[in-house]
């Protein structure tokens, strides 16, 4: 159990006033890692300090990357908010039920926010294995980005709290696969199917959002992933053997 | 149970950012009454009404007065927040713990919050009955006045939805596939591990073990299935093209 391994991940925030006041409720709640994604405006402005107050040290070591691959890069276990399920066929929990997820002891994790103005596309929640929803007010349930930060990093430093005092009881869970060997998983997969043209070029995109639901609900660890890239591996050689 | 009894107090507060970030939070979570007392900043500018958003009417409605005495007429109870306890001779708690005593059925009440600066005085908080201090990071505890805010209003609501809840039963979550449906493609998975000497006969038992056991945590559905199966059916037929 450590909110030390959990990174913060910001997908194209466009304000500077919101990313400083991340940074800010980060240090307050016990979070050092921010990364951001295609930031669309400048962590090092007057505002962004402004907001952060005694929080400019996160901002300064904040890592700024161009793909979720690289925000993610060494990540077991990924979770991403969303708002109402906006046809995304799969459960969305409360930061209360799912976050206490992403601290348990020696891994690392991500919680991902999307974009102010249209939060995350159907593709960058394919990076994460479970979604949160911040539970609010149905006619008018879309909070500022930092106010979602605050919720959820406060939840985490609360659920964080709570371990260290039951501590030890618990047994261990299984160890997620890091999420880069999940992408190779995803890759291989795509690959075979569209040989035995399960899948077609132009539909493979959309199929494969929802093979990933699959496999991302499944939290595979590494063995098993190996287990079924080994049936991908054989199924290509039966292919290339009885036609040679 | 009723958090449309609850007000919101801010005293003295001196960013009109904020006080629009307050708006917003406070619809975001089914709030509608603001008091500001004696306010530092104009409620009406166009830095509140541009964190407000769609909680301008919030902002509109507020009541604004000079004394704690006139912010907190006809309410019966009253918790303030504030930061380490700067001597305060009673029990801090956490909101959490706290707050659901504010939602008693036909009664108001207030959640006071002090100036950024410099919190509540003690002659403020006098007027409280019971006392809120947010979990933080030791080295760095005190929370941005609208993060303050945010907090607490989500766990108004999480309180108020919890009271709710028990009432009704439990939200609907993913319709598992039956359990014959998901036996039917064990045996067709298995089958076709044999014919691409993935499995043999000795050892097919144990791994069939592994592989259930990923696909069960995933709790498919009926099309899932399908789609899986769909998979089994077109490798069955590069193998049998390739081969004819």
């Amino acid at each position: 159990m450590s909110i030390g391994g959990v990174r913060i991940v910001l997908v194209e925030p466009a304000g500077a006033l919101n990313v400083g006041s991340v940074a800010r409720i980060m240090k307050n709640m016990g979070l050092g890692q921010l990364v951001l994604v295609k930031p669309q405006c400048d962590r090092h402005s007057e505002q962004a300090r402004l907001m952060a107050v005694h929080a400019v040290d996160i901002l300064e070591r904040a890592r700024q990357v161009d793909t979720m691959t690289e925000a993610l890069q060494g990540c077991h276990r990924a979770i991403a908010t969303t708002a109402r399920s906006r046809s995304l066929p799969t459960q969305l929990e409360s930061p209360r039920v799912a976050l206490p997820w992403l601290l348990e002891e020696n891994i690392t994790s991500a919680l991902i926010f999307g974009p102010e103005e249209r939060g995350l596309s159907n593709l960058e929640l394919n990076y994460a294995q479970k979604f949160v929803c911040i539970p609010a007010n149905p006619e008018y349930p879309s909070l500022n980005l930092a106010q979602a930060v605050a919720v959820c990093a406060y939840e985490l430093y609360q659920a964080n709290l709570q371990q260290v005092d039951l501590q030890s009881s618990t047994p261990p869970s299984i160890t997620n696969a890091p999420l880069d060997i999940l992408e190779g998983y995803y890759e291989h997969l795509e690959q075979v199917l569209l040989e035995i043209d399960y899948l077609y070029p132009h539909t493979a995109a959309a199929r494969m959002e929802k093979f990933r639901r699959i496999y991302n609900r499944a939290n595979l660890s590494s063995e098993e992933v190996a287990m079924l890239r080994g049936i991908l591996k054989k199924m290509q050689l039966a292919i290339a053997l009885k036609n040679p």
